[in-house]
């Protein structure tokens, strides 16, 4: 077959793409080639807000047939977090079928060398922004996050951090050079000359555990870094966030075809109710890659069993703001509110231990108490989700029970600060929203440990009075050591207390944000210039992204012959 | 204390350097800072052959007291393959002392950044190399490495790939830049402009368990890959080669000290006779790294318990050799029986099975049956080892009795092409001196496998007869799959025979040589050109040196604040 995208073709429409990414990652300066706003699309060949929520209702109810080798039957089930049943069926893998057909087209995609898998990838990730509101309703409605989050972490931020893993693989590739010339002097003997050659090999197929609440955005790195670095690359969604990475695998098998490559390169493992077909793939020797973003139970048992296989994990941590003193208490008070209640708390990087000195901390407004600071964040909250169309333009949906039942029984670890309200959302009656509940918590005493010191994932967050900011530091440091933390931030004019936080982070590798008073959140992180997790604390492994990321995904072969 | 050693000074001195292994590694064209001649020290402050060995001399029978923290006893007891008993002894350490003080100035190391630390490194391995004849009597006293070799592969060589691993090193953490501002635009409203911090932070303490044949070449990748990234090294030599890691860490310390870091930074567990601390130290909390060469059983048990860590394993392969075919039969055969002899066989690069084909093999001398190829293969090792004096020179001593007994019983396994026979050295009455040997295995009889499937370690080959090229190309994928492989050979005239292996080794990631018939062997890499081992085979978990080799050595912290 003739690819209709040649590699010249693809060069031409990606290769600035490619190096204003490459250009990013070095100097880490702001940089996007996906816009973040909605109304952006439309042109070009990209849907607009119409036509992609159009596409969304035309896939509901439907069979996404991939026409996939060993497909032995068809299984779905999603319920939007909003109550709507998705009602899409996908193909079921009979694995010793597809396993081998997914191995067929490796050879033709190594031997394609770095630049052309870089360009499929951009074309890959460029079709999928094309398809930004399609994909938007898709992230919606499996993960629970409200439109325009889903929108933008779904959509372009999630492109971002793809794209960003293609550069990383790209570059990574390209230190070793396709071909040396080697002449060692001999002294008055002939040199010794050789000839080598090096190429970067895969290292088979990489599988892709996805996740509940982040389906694209936490998927794509590791999707895109396995595949620029020439495996083969198996997408397992999670069984209530599958149509986003469906449609993701449908746009790639589309691309790698078109470009002459076998489709089978990416494939998908959909999965019946309770088939718990994570832990069999994991182990299969066919395996060497595995992304997994989810519980810490099972990223452990990942990293201890699937052995014969690189794993990179993002599981949980306990996220900690330590509030000293602020010279922008109604900033500080906002930012943290934004910070508690964005998708009702439901991100690997949302706060939940606010260390507070019981004894009250220096603000631009004066001392403020214990008592005063968390009740005044308490009313920053209830302001900002006081209108119900902006609650439910923040908080999205409660993605499962658990997290539901989470929040129910927070309120009775201790005082609360904030009571979580229920929100009704008009456009979905179905939906559970609620708004974020603060729970006071006395640092020294025992029994209270046992609530802070857990990850209790969703909008819980724990007011956790402390003897002084040395003592919040001190528990910053136990907390992230025992704990893994995906963010920490910190507000402090006290620039002992600054540099004994930093000295923490630094020790302990965990990503610090201080002093957010503005329109940058402790929970957020843009591609190309902010780390994701630092891999070196026990809420990751593995950082999004750096060189680490994508280094071991692939070997180099050298085969040096006399000249 | 004010440092002797400024960073300014250091980078007058060692910048230049850094600066060609930076573009070494990039083109891999020849280059080392680092003379193979002997002749060539002695001036600059280098010791000459003879003060190198009366420094050496000089410190048998001492006590090399490191002044490092915890010291509880002197433990020694290296007898030389030579026959000679060192009579040194070494501290040993009280972990429990030792760890905490080896943490004691990691933070003033990591703040010094990362060109700093590529200075120290590179001024440690410019005192290594100034001392290259010492260290060449003490590397040749412990491995057993006749002294030419000793000398090169335990001196410039080794010392290359040190300053490889350094190079590779400061590249990776400079990556990132120091600092970033980003500057996010906000349509009408102002941007968001943040101020980042990047500081690379090392992972921990790291250990280095050296081994008993290369205790310098394949000690210091890790050693400095783990030092220019911040971390503290302990390092744990092999209790028969303890010497040479022992003056490493002795000029480590003094050159930290004088730049002013804490000399604790390095340090040696030594370990009385059968103490076996390498376990213990490997799952000590404090150890986040862990470089390993040596038997496949420890490298394995370390990468399935020492999970705190990151593992980097070098363990034993079965390397293989297919001879299909020859334009140079002579070269051939006198490039083989030169890989052969090399220290006895005793380089885990060594090839051990000679795939041949049971009807011969076409030369530019007329065809060639299977016996007249082993028959012609023996002759060649007899004619390079006649003379014992060259014999000597060649082969060294036999490390330890295991590799002897070994050879003693291999020639029970098959049909001897060639008998090992002993070589008396002058010099050295009480060393084990034996040349190689070789034996004809087919390849079809199961009774055979069980020999040539397995690592025999030390100066034994296996002439192993295949049906066809073919088959020998098949027998070298399910033996660099299952055992896995250092180094792949072939010698073959036939386009489709070459693509087959080469193919092979890409599938298999092993790292190939074709048609050696002059002064470069299969069993020799030269750093900062040459991949030793690929990481992607059961041979070993990385290679020497690549970004995956430094990658995760350490980790990034941002520290973020609005600007």
């Amino acid at each position: 077959m003739a690819a209709e995208l040649t590699p010249h073709e693809l060069i031409a429409r990606h290769r600035p793409t490619l190096d204003q990414a490459l250009e990013a990652i070095r100097t880490r300066a702001y940089w996007s080639p996906h816009p973040e706003h909605p109304k952006a699309y439309g042109e070009n060949g990209s849907l607009d807000a119409g036509a992609g929520k159009a596409a969304f209702d035309a896939v509901l109810g439907t069979r996404i047939d991939l026409g996939q080798p060993g497909t032995d039957d068809w299984v779905g089930g999603e319920v939007s977090p909003y109550g709507v049943e998705l009602g899409v069926t996908y193909p079921h893998a009979d694995i010793d079928v597809l396993l081998p057909a997914m191995k067929a087209g490796q050879r033709a995609w190594r031997d394609a060398g770095a630049e052309t898998r870089a360009m499929v990838c951009l074309e890959i990730l460029k079709r999928i922004s094309d398809r930004t509101h399609e994909f938007a309703h898709a992230v919606m409605h499996t993960s629970g996050q409200a439109f325009m989050m889903a929108f933008q972490a779904g959509g372009p931020h999630a492109q971002d951090r793809g794209l960003e893993a293609v550069a990383y693989a790209y570059v990574e590739q390209v230190r070793t050079p396709d071909t040396a010339e080697w002449t060692k002097p001999q002294g008055k003997r002939d040199p010794l000359v050789l000839t080598k050659q090096f190429t970067p090999v895969p290292r088979g197929i990489a599988l892709l555990i996805g996740c509940n609440t982040f389906p694209t955005w936490n998927g794509y790195p590791g999707l895109f870094a396995s595949l620029a670095t020439g495996n083969a690359v198996l997408v397992k969604p999670h069984p209530r966030a599958v149509l986003p990475l469906a449609l993701t695998v449908q746009v790639a098998r589309e691309v790698l075809a078109e470009a002459g490559f076998d489709p089978n390169l990416v494939a998908l493992a959909a999965e019946r109710p309770g088939e718990g077909i994570a832990k069999t793939l994991a182990t299969r020797p066919e395996i060497r890659i595995i992304d997994y973003t989810g519980s810490t139970s099972f990223g452990d048992w990942l990293e201890a069993n699937a052995r014969q296989a690189q794993v990179y994990t993002e599981k949980a941590g306990v996220n900690t703001v330590i509030v000293d003193s602020t010279a922008d208490y109604k900033g500080m008070l906002s930012n943290l509110a934004f910070s508690l209640s964005l998708y009702s708390g439901q991100m690997c990087t949302t706060p939940q231990n606010l260390l507070i000195p019981r004894d009250g901390i220096a603000t631009d407004q004066g001392h403020k108490s214990f008592d005063e600071v968390t009740a005044d964040l308490a009313r920053s909250v209830d302001a900002l989700l006081g209108d119900d169309a902006r609650a439910n333009a923040l908080l999205g949906a409660i993605v499962n029970p658990d997290v539901k039942a989470r929040l129910e029984a927070a309120a009775a670890l201790g005082e609360v600060a904030l009571a979580s309200r229920e929100v009704a959302n008009p456009d979905f009656p179905d939906a559970v929203v609620r708004t974020p509940v603060i729970v006071k918590l006395d640092g020294a005493k025992p029994d209270a440990e046992a609530a802070y010191m857990s990850e209790c994932f969703g909008p819980v967050s724990f007011a956790v009075a402390v003897d002084s900011a040395a003592d919040a530091v001190e528990l910053l440091r136990r907390t992230v050591r025992e704990k893994g933390a995906m963010t920490v931030g910190a507000y402090t004019t006290d620039e002992e207390v600054e540099q004994a936080v930093q000295e923490v982070c630094l020790e302990e590798a965990a990503q610090l944000s201080l002093n957010l008073t503005g329109g940058v959140y402790v929970n957020q992180t843009a591609a190309f210039s902010d780390f994701h997790g630092s891999g070196g604390n026990p809420a990751a492994n593995a950082a999004l992204c750096d060189g680490a990321f994508v280094a071991n995904r692939f070997r180099v072969v050298e085969v040096r012959r006399e000249a």
